[in-house]
């Protein structure tokens, strides 16, 4: 019997209070109306974004909340005026949106939607303000127009990337948030030539992401940056430190810390005068300006990824820039969801780019607590929730 | 008679001391060296850059000194090796140079030559430590290996652009340094496309010349930015200000002054969000910042051009990259001297680009140091020196 246009009762991981366990709770998951899709997740990743808005510190904190945005399902249902997709289509809801109307969609340059372009501040659906999760009546806040910590859930149309119907979800679905973050930031952005060193600022999932974009481009050296030695000692117990060594691209590591001058300095000895590029993934002001200045003056192109916390600024010389460098920035690897990411799984399926390296743990929805436990740990790279586990 | 090989006795404009007016003496010029040309000057023009260093305001002076650096002349003679240049060929001499073996020269994107990058502190030759000016045996220094405030002067070879000999040298002389500067920062490196808009910060003759760039590129909309009112109004007497309003393209003006906001602020309402395209040409900090956070999100470039004085960082919220905005550095446009600078000239000669517009000015070589006093009183663009009047 079809669920379309009925009220779906389902499982949900519910965040009730900042840096509490989620509770696994029975909501009501609403049809979804004009210009959007109901979702059934199968599977659904952990990225650091969930855990820091979880955790809420220095936040106006939206709870009750279910948070959730790197998955991957199949469409139950569709609203009023959706005729790109339809009930049985493979997708990957997207926290950012592409409407294809605005500035932005029409630039071939840019991917930060006018109309759904991320907003962590919005808990509700932009049709009419209100949630499509309730229990008992009380509604429950949306998360990044996602909430991918559901069995059921309600995305905007313009948020959901349609792709290849045979690409395993349970891999691709890490393809919604950081992978095609740090992916996208070399390939899309810095685009290394072919032999160019690059050098890669933080190991964690996005970073290593981008080391396999550098990989694929062709890098001859690709030198990570990390200030924790566990993800470069070989032979080391930590899960990460395994995967890097011996599956991920990266030919050279530093350690800031075992140097008694800035790792630039370091870098530019290395590479006699700096990278050609560089691709920023920790969101630290510090490595921020070190990967900016580590690049080789003339034609260095150094990329910002991670997102800064506090308010503070970048600062470096203006000479660093008179002399040829280039600093850009991007936002999900200036990737457009719709346009874009179904080809980045071909890529998967074409075996030009590995993802399943990057999936280190699994555990069942009922158990989805743990995978916030292994980030919180900083033990290994993505945790895939299983739903219907 | 031939005077390769020999000394030559004529005249030139000496600086003896920071801040006082040139002299003009007979000078001995040595034959040219190994890599080495002897070029006679026909035209030069003064530049903001020989006025900073013969006011040497914070530095470590180096005096007596020949000045100039944007000129026009003729082979007279070249130095052993010398096979690319021979007496009678049209040359404009750059302020920095070209090897054509070095990395840099290598590189498509690099014009930063690591034996003849520009050197300010250098007064002699790189080939034997030793000046080819002389007043009774007593050197004179260098400067920038182009000193051409002389009716002959001894250049490095790979400082040497030779150039189209019907090109009339009091016209095209311009193009060995600001001209190129500007109009190169927007060609080659903010590239605006066509129907684009670009804000050019500074509206001396470099930012005139961006603003050429800009004209050239097809701008739809090119808003000068500049603290000088007098640069603005229609009608002023100010020669520089019937040259913008007239001749240039500028489509707008703002002068930061007259607004209570931030100028980023005010050029964004102007364009719905920022313009396409940015050129700084003040070398003024808080006109960086400006001119960076101007752009547009999503596909906004900005281009830092002026060089600053002061040892003082850069400073913007990293926010501002993340949200896919680009900030690049030039110098000399990008150019090439030899590679790069016959093709200027080039699209002078085919009318494409303006120059005449830029020489407001003309006095003959005994009346140089009213050439500086109009650049010091702001009055006009470009003064020509004629050599031989």
């Amino acid at each position: 019997m079809s669920t379309a246009g009925q009220v779906i009762r389902c499982k949900a991981a519910v965040a009730w209070e900042a840096g509490k366990p989620l509770k696994i709770e029975e909501v009501e998951v609403a049809p979804p109306q004009k210009d959007e899709v109901r979702i059934k997740i199968l599977f659904t990743s952990l990225c650091h974004t969930d855990v820091y808005f979880w955790d809420a510190k220095g936040q106006d904190p939206l709870f009750p909340r279910i948070l959730g945005h790197e998955a991957g399902g199949i469409v139950e249902s569709v609203g009023e005026g959706v005729t790109d997709l339809k009930p049985g289509d493979h997708v990957l809801p997207i926290f950012t949106g592409e409407c294809k109307d605005c500035r932005h969609c029409l630039s071939e340059e840019s991917n930060m939607c006018d109309l759904l372009r991320i907003n962590t501040a919005r808990g509700e659906m932009i049709h009419d303000g209100k949630s499509r999760f309730s229990i008992n009546g009380k509604p429950i806040y949306h998360f990044l127009g996602t909430s991918t910590f559901s069995e059921y859930t309600v995305v905007h149309v313009g948020q959901v990337a349609k792709i290849n119907p045979e690409a395993p979800l349970d891999k691709v679905c890490v393809l919604s948030c950081g992978i095609s973050t740090g992916f996208g930031a070399t390939v899309n952005v810095a685009k290394p030539k072919k032999g160019q060193s690059v050098a890669i600022f933080g190991l964690g999932a996005v970073g290593l992401a981008a080391a396999e974009g550098a990989r694929v481009s062709g890098a001859s050296r690709i030198i990570g940056v990390d200030l924790n030695p566990n993800r470069f000692e070989d032979g080391s117990t930590n899960l990460a430190a395994i995967y890097i060594t011996k599956k991920f691209g990266c030919t050279e590591f530093v350690n800031p810390k075992d140097h008694n001058k800035p790792v630039q300095e370091v870098i530019a000895e290395m590479t006699d005068g700096g990278v050609d590029r560089s691709v920023e993934c920790t969101g630290s002001l510090p490595a921020m300006i070190s990967a900016f200045e580590c690049v080789h003056d003339g034609w260095g192109v150094a990329v910002l990824v991670g997102v800064p916390n506090k308010d503070d600024a970048f600062k470096t010389h203006p000479v660093n820039f008179l002399n040829e460098r280039t600093l850009k920035g991007t936002f999900f690897g200036n990737y457009k969801p719709r346009s874009d990411i179904p080809a980045v799984v071909e890529k998967y399926m074409n075996k030009e780019l590995e993802l399943d390296k990057f999936i280190t743990h699994s555990v069942p929805f009922a158990e989805i607590n743990k995978a916030f436990e292994y980030m919180l740990r900083g033990e290994g790279l993505r945790c895939m929730i299983r739903m219907d586990a």
